[in-house]
């Protein structure tokens, strides 16, 4: 580690690689961010979930609150995304907020994240922000046919975010398929790759785990050479 | 190389890694496939393109040519496709058809593809076989937007294929653009991978080539360590 500048993981030149995972809700994004994450060493990775990032809406009645627009780009605290990104990128610690779903509110508590060499974001509208898509290396969306979708979002919201069958058909048919059309879709042309039928693409993961490989593999060697000169 | 088996290449267990290269036409695809093939080592990469497997048309009159459906699957030799690349496969090489789009016949010369680890195989129709696409161990769509594509593909015609500018627009809206519909744009649902923008996406190119030197650099260990035991 190079004095003066203590508690940085980072002593070499390479930055970390910065990956978007983003994909419509319930296309499998999170799987396949999970798999890629599961291909690598746990200690060379870490996971960010822009769903965490939420904005807080304890200042709302709750009734207001369940009527919101999460599918539209201003939902979502990106300022304190993309600072805690750029932290990590420094080679700092960040503390992720905690997003409780079902109070639609930001826990008291928070989540260690370390730096480390990839970083990992899945978000479904990670590319809608510009400043966000510039700071990716890589960038991949994950597409999957729009019943699947539904019928995925449908069992995740009511087995584990205890919302009712009619609420969750109310809101995907009054938000989040209008969102998706207006925020969503559009933003898979900013991919470099886009992954099609979710967390079952095998191939297709391994073929994006492959790149993050190579690259982890490129910095290692970049790091023995930097060793090897005595930096 | 084994005894028994003369004028075969692979002696090792791990059979030549075959990838198609999908996309609509004009979508850039063959640039992705070239670049790909350049990313790799020239002597352990063939090259084939779908496009040189048209039927020879040579016992219709000229004119009845012009007239034929060129993005229809049946227009295509896949029985012939297939065939050679069994051959490849299984380590021989093969005589690839020259096929002549001005005059829509098979030309009296051959190519001579000899075999190699990797097997890229580009094609608008790739993927509208079924047999076909169950021999490839990956396989990517190459995906660009439909007025991008429509320019290349008159640019291409007009200059290298001495077609007319009118003769251009009513092919492409008599078959192509239906075909499209019809026979090239639903096998996207079978790639592992899609890359948009084509050619010029080269962060999603090396995503690709990534894996490919990956499963290449697999190869050289397994075969190393054949070597190891004596085989």
């Amino acid at each position: 580690m190079r004095p003066g500048m203590p508690g940085l993981l980072f002593a070499g030149q390479m930055k970390p690689f910065l990956i978007g995972i983003a994909g419509c809700t319930g296309s499998g994004k999170t799987t396949v961010a999970r798999r890629i994450y599961q291909s690598l060493h746990l200690d060379s990775a870490a996971f960010i979930d822009h769903d965490a990032y939420y904005h807080d809406l304890a200042h709302m009645p709750v009734e207001e609150r369940q009527r919101m627009n999460f599918d539209h780009p201003d939902s979502l605290d990106n300022d304190l995304l993309i600072g805690q990104l750029e932290r990590l990128l420094a080679g700092e610690a960040v503390e992720k907020p905690v997003y409780d779903f079902t109070r639609h509110t930001r826990a008291a508590e928070t989540v260690r994240i370390a730096p480390r060499h990839v970083i990992l974001v899945d978000g479904i509208l990670l590319f809608a922000d510009a400043r966000l898509r510039e700071m990716f290396d890589l960038k991949t969306f994950v597409d999957t046919e729009a019943d699947v979708r539904f019928i995925r979002r449908l069992r995740r919201d009511t087995e584990t975010r205890g919302r009712s069958l009619e609420a969750v058909i109310e809101q995907y048919l009054g938000t989040v398929r209008p969102m998706h059309f207006e925020s969503v879709e559009p933003t898979k042309r900013y991919a470099d790759v886009i992954l099609p039928r979710g967390g079952q693409n095998t191939a297709g993961i391994e073929v994006f785990a492959a790149r993050i490989r190579e690259r982890l593999a490129e910095k290692a060697r970049a790091e023995a050479a930097e060793v090897g000169q005595g930096v």
